[in-house]
């Protein structure tokens, strides 16, 4: 099963993404969690701490070192599957979830993140999973990775909207376009919920059975976002998000 | 003066720059505001209805509109002064500001935004502005404008932050990047505050001098959040955006 997580800037992508990882760790063999925006925080958000970060390659590295080695024919001799000890060499293990990221920072006016995002898209594509597997992407703000198509090929793409009029305009754009890209499931988490009116506003701009559930606004979550440390388990959130786990295994289909 | 705004998703970019506009449209001619992000929501913040907005041509089509005329040599045709009647095709104006817009949405897979962002840069850089003019940016989420290059050429980028490490993470590769750019002035606004504590926590993350102000956590901007129409002017948000405006004219000159 693989997930893209996405939506507008701000809406907490990261920290569902985060909450979606661990649930699945609960109940899946290995997770991938995969870190598509190079402005990213995905790592902090699992626990992997700053300094191990920094020593994990970025996987369009992987990239360039097949094509160095091949001579060109570019990522596609990954294919039929991606040799272990390559994956190895580019991932990060903790615990039963495998972390990787896209791209690193660049340099002001250097390039784009086209080749990272042309990668990404291959490297999900090509993973072969068991059953109990599952991959979940935290793709960047906005748009971009849509009308690039980075999540092709993804089972389902998980909008995630605040109760604000922007944040569903930009889930109804991102609907829009992962339906584009082939993408037969599209859902909506609402997050930052404070009252019956905000969940209600959020219901009422979806369509029935589009909306997978809600996570409520979490002050902690608020309050510990200056600690330079690793943010502390939020255990509202998870217990929110088994929910949503259930309802997305009873959609993609469990094992 | 050219200015450009930046942070992390969700930080209030388009909150403030639309504050920032409608300060200096007190004080200026002219105001250039300049959408840079497709995804956009700074028509609405300044108060342009969404089906004007829609009417909108992106400037991205300015530079094809060129380039068949010209037959080629791109949009540096346009060197050294842009065409009024070319400006006002792609267009808006709202009372003394002009309205402009980076791109439009994109079917998904189709492609990236490297035009859009190369032909954006291209025309800031060549807007000639009178002693009583000022362009402000409002860019997209994170850091790929800055890789691309798009804000170079700009007097000052204003990076948001909220009282959050992960927000202050991407100011601090924000500045990085803006620097490498050659921008020389980077300032930031603290936005969303709500405690001494959190205001320290912003003031300590920067360099003496670096904080141009901080904006109070607004809690009317939350609650008209949900409301389709553009949203309540924020009289406490204007208020304290034109401090900012008298700091930043004190830096890149007033007139």
């Amino acid at each position: 099963m693989k997930i893209a997580v996405s939506g507008k800037g701000g809406v907490g992508k990261t920290t569902i993404a985060s909450a979606l990882i661990k649930s699945f760790s609960e109940t899946h063999q290995t997770v991938y969690a995969i870190d598509g925006d190079p402005d990213a925080c995905l790592a902090a958000a699992i626990g992997i701490p700053a300094k191990m970060y920094a020593g994990i390659k970025p996987v369009v590295e992987m990239g360039e070192q097949i094509r160095s080695v091949s001579g060109g024919g570019a990522f596609y001799t990954l294919n039929p599957t991606i040799d272990d000890s390559v994956l190895e060499e580019f991932s990060h293990r903790h615990g039963n979830i495998i972390f990787m990221r896209m791209g690193d920072i660049k340099k002001g006016g250097s390039q784009c993140y086209c080749r990272e995002n042309t990668f990404l898209q291959a490297l999900v594509s090509l993973l072969l999973l068991d059953k109990n597997e599952a991959v979940i992407m935290d793709m960047g703000a906005g748009i971009e990775h849509l009308s690039r198509g980075t999540a092709r090929g993804v089972d389902m793409m998980l909008v995630v909207v605040e109760p604000s009029r922007n944040s569903v305009n930009t889930a109804i754009n991102v609907k829009k376009m992962a339906s584009e890209l082939g993408i037969e499931r599209i859902r909506i988490v609402g997050n930052k919920i404070r009252s019956e009116k905000e969940r209600e506003f959020i219901d009422k701009s979806f369509q029935p059975g589009e909306v997978l559930g809600f996570i409520s606004f979490n002050n902690d979550i608020w309050e510990n976002s200056m600690d330079p440390e690793s943010p502390k388990a939020a255990v509202d959130l998870l217990e929110g998000m088994r929910d949503v786990r259930e309802k997305i295994l009873g959609e993609v289909g469990g094992f």
